[in-house]
């Protein structure tokens, strides 16, 4: 378990740790310097921009670890949180829904997604969104863009999607071609349009009490949704949230205060993340790092929910890899009272979740109930 | 200690604790029949908003809890982190930085204050804030308005300085009278003039990755410039922001989580506030409750920001009262490594930096540095 974990789960050997600053060309202290503050040497207000590099701990041997620990089971315990099943309750209602819409003013919801070049992963993630869209009665349209286009045809295909009616929610697949700006890009998307929720101001009406987003991003809504599904009280729970993603982690965070958990968020900057981890009621992992939350990161009854979805070499299967997630699921699945599997736990939560805010927004354009 | 304490420190008796949920009309179970959630009754995905009442401990007397803790001195320990000072040094920079940009291009930067009615503390806030823009330079025109204006009127007054180039901050004294809808008001400051920086755009880009808001939350900044001036390592801190008002809980703890630090936010519905807080290398307060954090709630060696300005009767002061904390300052400074007193910490700096950011707000209108 030595080097780095970068995040998606490749692991890469890195000559130095902790790694040196990027802060956008301004000066480039090591974390070291940084660490020692003096009132001559300031950082910005706004502090740095940094890599999130997760430093694998040197964890203990299974055997050893579950010792140290009481109230460890031989056998999984834990409830297995059934997203793929959650998942499919939840199209059925909006399934029945879009029917409603459409007999009562003879419309559905529209759903655009942009896909640019032909990332393998990418195409994948495009197909099942609009098979979803499919099977619940929404109109999908996919644009796709070749590798070279330029910045400004996808944002001409953006406007012309902000301009037609029939468009509830427009998606931009990410990650886009490295010669792309994609905050502009994102930016452009008509707010009343943007059902993955990544704008900003969408981000500012979560975290702000009293305010509403337009959407909720579709991971962390689909991982609320389950807790909810389940039964799961959140209000005075501590939560921890690991990673903070714009499109994850942090969005996670702040929905879960709504619920009035109280939350802390953990980072690849954060000391001894396990000892945070194991005081909480509820975990929610988006670290990106396979097999990064370890048994006896969790304390004994524990929620997990794992969003990471990390490829690790697999020779048994065809692609070559499996998809795995960010807690060691048989250590976790021992400890945790109930936890989300990899696949089939937040993955057809998110999807779901497109499609519920999509669904809400032509709700809101039609000004339906 | 029985009974509530209301945000403002003004003490209640309650008939009930825990509160009926109040959530815009709809169902309002209590919190019991809330925390025993069940899949037949799901609350709404954002959650329900809860009334902020603190619950204040049954705390053990001075003495036994200092018998329970080691590290304790009997005498205060505490560095005084003198906010006063450093706001003075802070608006000297800003002074110079205002003659430079009137020798240059013969501009100064302007706020506008919108004060409706004539509440004492609000006339208080306005005018010294307006005697603060007079020492540095900065211009300041204040627009004073009938408490039975209306909203128009005060929209009014807001466009008319969103259209002068003179002015570079915009203003509007909190709170409004009932008769108005504050977030409708505050959300027609032309963003680029939100020196306040309460805009949900800038909270977002403020809690977003890689993004810069415009302008920073005055209260927050403060803190921070504190911690950086007195060079407090944040970096990999533990940090417990105590209260998660839009205003400075909320902001604080996205700004110190992009300085890296691991933070969790404490609210009236934590259980254990006082188990968390002890874990916090860094605690800001702002929970506007008079001596809500004792010192058994702090680690030895720990940094205090005590946000709190919290009216209690004092018969000696011609006033009727006098301004204290959130945090009982005679425990503290036995316990802590730093703290801000109440006057004279946070107080000055807020001020302070809203000077800065008018200045900044000013240079980038001119597009100097």
């Amino acid at each position: 378990m030595r080097g780095l974990w970068i995040k998606g789960g490749i692991k890469r050997h890195h000559p130095c740790f902790p790694p040196v600053i990027k802060n956008g060309g301004s000066l480039s202290p090591s974390l070291k310097s940084f660490n020692n503050l003096v009132p001559q040497f300031r950082p910005p207000i706004l502090g740095f921009d940094l890599p999130e590099i997760w430093k694998p701990l040197h964890t203990p041997s299974l055997s050893s670890h579950y010792k140290q620990q009481q109230q460890v089971s031989n056998e999984p315990i834990a409830t297995v949180i059934d997203g793929k099943s959650i998942a499919e309750e939840i199209r059925r209602e909006i399934a029945i829904e879009v029917r409603k819409m459409y007999v009562s003013i003879g419309k559905v919801p529209g759903l655009a997604v942009i896909l640019v070049g032909s990332r393998k992963d990418s195409v994948t993630y495009v197909c099942c969104k609009e098979k979803a869209c499919h099977e619940v009665g929404i109109t999908s349209i996919c644009s796709r863009l070749p590798e070279d286009s330029s910045e400004d045809d996808v944002l001409r295909a953006v406007s012309i999607f902000n301009e037609d009616p029939s468009i509830h929610g427009i998606l931009v697949q990410l990650p886009l071609p490295h010669h792309m700006n994609e905050e502009k890009i994102l930016n452009s998307i008509d707010i009343q349009k943007d059902v993955d929720g990544f704008h900003p101001l969408n981000i500012g009406n979560l975290a702000m009490k009293g305010r509403e987003p337009l959407f909720l991003p579709c991971t962390p809504k689909g991982c609320v949704e389950l807790l909810i599904r389940y039964g799961i009280e959140i209000l005075g729970k501590r939560a921890v949230v690991i990673g903070r993603s714009n499109v994850v982690g942090l969005p996670t965070a702040l929905l879960l205060q709504r619920h009035h958990a109280t939350v802390s968020t953990v980072h690849p900057y954060t000391q001894n993340p396990e000892e945070i981890t194991r005081e909480a009621d509820i975990v929610v992992s988006a670290a990106g790092v396979a097999n990064l939350v370890r048994g006896y990161w969790l304390k004994p009854g524990a929620i997990v929910i794992d969003v990471g979805t990390n490829p690790v070499e697999d020779s048994c299967s065809e692609r070559g890899y499996r998809l795995i997630g960010d807690v060691c699921y048989e250590e976790a699945s021992r400890v945790a009272s109930a936890i989300t599997p990899v696949p089939g736990g937040v993955g057809p939560m998110t999807v779901a979740m497109l499609l519920s805010n999509t669904l809400d927004s032509a709700k809101r354009y039609y000004r339906l109930r």
